[in-house]
């Protein structure tokens, strides 16, 4: 796991990932204090930045593996991203859902050409049934983010940070970035490491989901105590990967949480001052930006909003807090 | 007004100005049955396109007229525009505004540095405060569409429109553009003309407040017969204004019209697919893309998103939309 990996991603993804710009508005630099920096990753195909892990990954494999296809285990953004990565690639793809995934994830995934398994999450074994279709069908196994061409993939966002800061006469930041398995943050972390050594690398997670944070503090890796009941869906994993867990340790931290009802509020915020749609989980960088002014040091705060895909009713629930204030 | 003031413009708004990018979706693909791509001017600084107008003017003008400051009539997105060009070029801005604007809308103004001066709509004379500062201060006048520096400033968004969709491969196309007195649909009727010939504006406006629709139908300034009552209030204007009606006739039409529940529907779409907020009036375009696909017989239609300076009340309204489809 190396630069040049995220260097020749960047090269498999241009024209088919969108360079996402960084935003700003006195507003939010007003709130937290100093100047903030928002990487929309939420603007990306998909609505999210996992289209870059999966295009970096599918674009990775031999033809013969393209030719019988990619199997990824998502309700959400990952499913996404491997499905339009896979047609792009006339791959086919299988993503295996809950079936008590939201009807709209389903629909949004298949309407991205993939084929859809669906597993009932009490009585049956996803990763069984997933295995017993990669065997059967010889199809390969995109992982959600310990995986080193996902992690590759999602580096390139951190080259773009570089670059773009960089042309706005920023060298010394700390970049702010949503954490679930840490796909996104290392590969961050790697990126920033070799184009942009002033660029220091801090985890957010919601509360009660904070197994990031916590693992980094002991200096290994800590499991979550439940993974369901938050908001923050988008990035709850179980613990961080073992990949991705040594990047983060060496080049990233303290690891920020936030509450969910900050990062409601962050998202009411990117609303009324970025026109941008952000999820919860997408949203708890940016939240930690706002207002936890204390935890951090630098002058500037690049804020990652990771994904845009929520439901209307989370999202009025964010707008009400924009009107409670 | 030609093509060279807005190269011009183009040059002065470097750096100060956002590059906003082309967004699309398979999912708007399907609803309109044809390639739609978005220009979504809400992401512009201050939310929408009207900076670069703002900015174009302030930037033209002499040391010593900016110096003595600059004027402007709007309770919106001009206002904002206006405000943070003045501030940037260390120029007094006064804003004048109705008493009865949203306190939001005052605010926002007030954060970007612009005096208010508030006035009644039923007992005082806009224009008469308006001149006498003016007169007093030797402040410069900056209207909001009827005035060469900024229709060369929103012509900007058009020659943005022109080299994106070239690098696309998009050669013919309608670009259709939400139209109030009509200086962003002219300014990028201009620039298309020079710098993209195979692009052909439309005007879309809000049913009742279909002014430019009727003057560009009937070859002569027609007038709405009220001013009041739309949620597309940025787009209500009391006609086309005498510099950009001779170029949208040259140029442009026939003129688009959408319901008020089309652009709220838009606005729903926009956020669902796109992850953008757009406001009522800045969604009429995409409106006109989505859900009359009948007017149109290009294979692309470009619909520019140009504000998004939105009530959260107004924004929950439009997502209604979206879990009643």
């Amino acid at each position: 796991m190396n630069i040049d990996m995220i260097r020749a991603a960047e090269a498999r993804l241009k024209g088919a990932v969108r360079e996402t710009p960084l935003l700003s508005s006195p507003a939010l630099d007003a709130i937290a204090g100093r100047r903030v920096l928002v990487k929309p990753e939420c603007l990306q195909h998909t609505g999210s930045f996992k289209l870059r892990g999966g295009w970096s990954a599918v674009s990775a494999l031999p033809p013969v593996a393209l030719e019988r296809g990619v199997i990824a285990f998502s309700s959400g953004n990952h499913a996404q991203g491997v499905a339009l990565a896979a047609r792009r690639h006339s791959a086919p793809a299988v993503i295996v859902m809950p079936s008590d995934a939201p009807a709209v994830k389903i629909a949004n995934t298949r309407e991205l050409g993939a084929e859809i398994v669906l597993y009932d999450r009490v009585t049956e074994d996803r990763d069984a049934i997933g295995a017993a279709l990669a065997a059967e069908r010889g199809l390969t196994l995109i992982k959600p983010f310990d995986e080193p061409q996902v992690i590759a993939g999602q580096g390139t966002a951190g080259l773009e940070i570089a670059r773009q800061s960089l042309a706005l006469g920023v060298t010394e930041a700390e970049v702010f970035v949503p954490c679930g398995g840490g796909g996104l943050s290392s590969g961050i972390a790697l990126a920033c490491e070799a184009a942009a050594p002033g660029l220091r690398i801090r985890t957010a997670e919601p509360e009660a989901f904070d197994d990031t944070a916590r693992s980094l503090a002991s200096g290994c890796i800590q499991r979550n105590t439940r993974l369901s009941g938050s908001l923050c869906d988008a990035i709850v994993t179980p613990q961080p990967g073992n990949l991705t867990f040594p990047i983060l340790a060496r080049l990233a931290g303290p690891g920020l949480v936030v509450t969910e009802d900050e990062a409601l509020r962050a998202m009411a915020m990117a609303f009324a001052h970025l026109r941008i749609v952000v999820e919860p989980g997408g949203a708890v960088a940016l939240a930690a930006a706002l207002f936890h002014p204390e935890e951090s040091q630098a002058d500037t705060v690049i804020a990652v909003c990771s994904g845009g895909n929520v439901d209307a009713a989370i999202f009025a629930l964010a707008l009400s807090k924009l009107e409670a204030a």
